[in-house]
């Protein structure tokens, strides 16, 4: 790895980003994942863009897919407001629409190639599995859970219906079946908020 | 692609397989698929150890994604039989578990390769979602028709509830965590096959 002039290397500094630094980095990130997709993705052309040094940009992103996430993350939340129509179900069905929607376009669809890298090794499995997932499932598991403390919704099962929620949309992904169709949507969200539970 | 001299060029023997040939083929790339795994497994492999010409092979079999399907449907054959214990969640439940575990064996695992692969384009996708889907899920699905035939199950939507449980599962297989569970198994088994249809 490089270190440029004005970024000597300093083992310590891992745990203290220079909060402008950092959005300067993560703001070219994303317009770099915006313009070229996954594969025309990387940390030197990212940190060329933020004028940051590369050495900078690995030592708080270390992998391609760590600075990946916090790139697809800010594009995330530029495309999509979590929706508050009091009905969960309904919640899910727009939220679920506009992932689909993000999905569509290059910076969404780079999700795909993430996927597909953690099939590579347990390892890069584990990391998207422990670190990248509970960041994206924040916002679904917020609305689970603010339906949970009105009283709509008995707050049962709540990590299965999320993977069953998130399994359903992967598989969407997956087969590149991900133009929503809110019928199709609503009766699949209504099935993961079901609340009767069967005898075998 | 070379031809062998037992196998000259006829331009009408693709819709008239040889089932001798086909099934000494399909057994052939079992047997890699199982030796090497899907980084291991290749058309020119399979024809090799089944001693029939490579160009037979890729007049079946036009790509290596084609012929590892085969393989692995004929490999998943062997190691999954299909429960009947009367109760279509706990049919869910073995048959998932039976999944599972052919997952974490090294055929069955490569199916993380083919899935990883069908993410570089949408005709990879297609082939996936129309060609190979259909097959693969014809056990789950005779469960739930069974089940829906002997009055279980009221058959409300089966392709969605087929669309979850697959979605699931797939989650599970991409993010490394296929160590079969029977009791959330059976906790998401119940939310498949729910049959309340709350309204929004």
């Amino acid at each position: 790895m490089e270190t440029k002039a004005t970024q000597p290397r300093r083992r310590s500094i891992g745990a203290r980003r220079n909060p402008q630094t950092e959005t300067a980095i993560i703001e070219a990130a994303r317009q770099l994942l915006a313009d070229r997709g996954y594969a025309g993705f990387s940390i030197e052309e990212a940190a060329r863009r933020a004028g940051a040094g590369k050495a900078t940009v690995y030592r708080w992103w270390p992998t391609k897919a760590d600075l990946f996430m916090a790139a697809y993350g800010a594009e995330k939340a530029r495309a999509i407001s979590l929706p508050d129509t009091g009905s969960l179900i309904e919640d899910l069905v727009q939220h679920t629409a506009d992932l689909w929607r993000f999905w569509r376009t290059p910076p969404g669809g780079a999700f795909r190639a993430l996927l597909a890298e953690a099939q590579a090794s347990e390892a890069a499995g584990s990391r998207l599995r422990n670190e990248f997932l509970p960041v994206l499932f924040r916002p679904v598991r917020h609305l689970f859970e603010r339906a949970a403390a009105r009283g709509e919704f008995p707050a049962q099962l709540i990590d299965e219906r999320i993977a069953l929620w998130a399994g359903f949309n992967w598989y969407h992904l997956l087969t590149w079946q991900i133009d929503a169709d809110e019928a199709l949507l609503r009766r699949v969200e209504t099935l993961v908020v079901s609340t009767e539970i069967r005898a075998g």
